[in-house]
């Protein structure tokens, strides 16, 4: 499907399409694997997801901070960031080199929207924009025919193609929401000036938390940016909180054995165990049930 | 999902439960990728999907009726067979050996149903049983867990999961269909019985051209067997019909510039290209014109 000179790409899930993507720019003729890198902290999946084929064509080499090889590379950039919410662009920044950009959180109700993404390959999935995991509809925006082509061929030879119930219910939504977000008469709030209010709120409560815990642990600021969708001056209300606690503290077997809140810890993103990553998006009595527990540790941890 | 002491694995179609199987069945431990091997004729996918990943762990090894490596191996048994529509099973049955049994028409408008399948990995799929090829659903039996579970593990990898749209989809009319031939009071024909009076209408007429086109060219016969669906003895009504022109002639290339009849050829399934693979599930305008043609190709062959 084309849009302007550029070509859409679903899949069954962005997952999906990542494993499309590195297939695409990978190239048989190399006479290596490509390296595939990615910032620490970086979304705990990638390495995963390119290792577990075994695939000729590419292999992981980590922490794209360190990476100093002088061989073509794919760099992924998750911007918002998973697990930390940061704004990024390319680390490596050299000639030849290519660049995945997952914007799966790149929406109103994560992060201020600054300007028209316009890289290369970019991710987009369902799932993170309206709620609908499991309906497994990502999309992909590539500017290259070819490489756009190798990822249908990709998608034909793993999956035959999208299954075409869950296409149609992506479309409806995503329509309906568009439609709304429009409506200039509108009298309420759409999914998005929704979905910021909730957020927002939720963060207001973990910050207030994050302040009175003494040190133990503390969260990542933000910078304020103005928002084109909403108009307004806002900072990102990431879909995950990234907890650090204190140096020499681990901070997931903390939260797991003081306070039974399950997480996942810095080692899974390429980090160093004094951070975790615990999500925001968990329903209301979960929510709640998080602040509570955090806001108990304090007193455990002090009292130790 | 547990089914006595079976394992049911459900996959974006049967393809991405194929790849699974590969996976599952493969072992990094292996000091060569093991071998892939299906008897030719085999379907045309089964080599083009062993090899596009470029995995590390298999490799595509072609005809397992010339298979003679003392390696470890996995055959594919598509039964009944695409493209042919024979009931076949293992070839090469060497200890150690792995099979994976691709079931995709073995439904009653098909083939005789003889006996309960029971085999260690078994692929089922939407798609031919009740032409839903678009919901991409199907689903794996599987009798070892550990296999199972790493089949799980490669769909989370690739996709996270199967669309819960489908699925759900898919069960309902599954459900449907089930009860409907559970129905004592019928009064109406059920699906497959439906299906079953079609394809053999349809290919009724198929062997009427045949016959009368002097060899030019001919069709399989298949066994008649007892079917325990239908209480019937009967033969097989493939999906598609396995053509085979004279010696010297170029079947494929024969029907598509004589007749404007598009089929896939023999070397597509790993066999010459006297034979030619035609699909019977057309609507039936195109069935009509696809008989129609193939009854002018007799005087034209012969004028030559």
């Amino acid at each position: 499907m084309v849009d302007d000179d550029r070509f859409i790409v679903v899949g069954n899930g962005s997952t999906q399409l990542f494993h499309a993507l590195l297939y695409a720019l990978s190239s048989p003729d190399l006479p290596e694997p490509i390296n595939v890198v990615a910032a620490a902290p970086f979304y705990s999946s990638y390495p995963e997801e390119t290792k577990f084929l075994q695939s000729k064509l590419y292999k992981w080499a980590g922490d794209a901070n360190c990476y100093d090889k002088d061989e073509p590379y794919i760099e992924v950039v998750t911007s918002p960031n998973n697990p930390d919410g940061s704004i990024r662009g390319t680390m490596v920044n050299r000639e030849g080199g290519k660049a995945i950009h997952d914007l799966a959180y790149y929406w109103p109700q994560y992060a201020p929207i600054t300007s028209k993404a316009d890289h290369n390959a970019m991710l987009f999935t369902f799932s993170k924009a309206t709620g609908h995991a499991g309906t497994r509809i990502g999309w992909a925006i590539v500017k290259d025919k070819v490489i756009a082509a190798k990822m249908v061929k990709f998608i034909e030879v793993s999956s035959i193609g999208v299954s075409r119930e869950a296409q149609l219910r992506a479309a409806k939504i995503l329509g309906v929401i568009a439609d709304d977000c429009r409506n200039a008469d509108h009298k309420g709030e759409n999914l998005f000036q929704y979905g910021r209010r909730l957020m927002s709120e939720r963060w207001g409560k973990l910050r207030e938390v994050g302040m009175k815990s003494n040190g133990v642990f503390s969260l990542p600021k933000y910078p304020r940016d103005y928002c084109k969708f909403t108009g307004e001056y806002t900072d990102s209300k990431p879909a995950f909180a990234w907890l650090k606690s204190k140096e020499g503290l681990n901070c997931e077997n903390l939260l797991r054995d003081k306070s039974k809140i399950i997480t996942r810890g810095g080692p899974s993103f390429g980090v160093d165990s004094t951070y975790t990553r615990v999500s925001m998006l968990s329903r209301d009595v979960e929510f709640e049930l998080l602040l509570e527990r955090l806001a108990a540790i304090k007193g455990t941890v002090n009292g130790n």
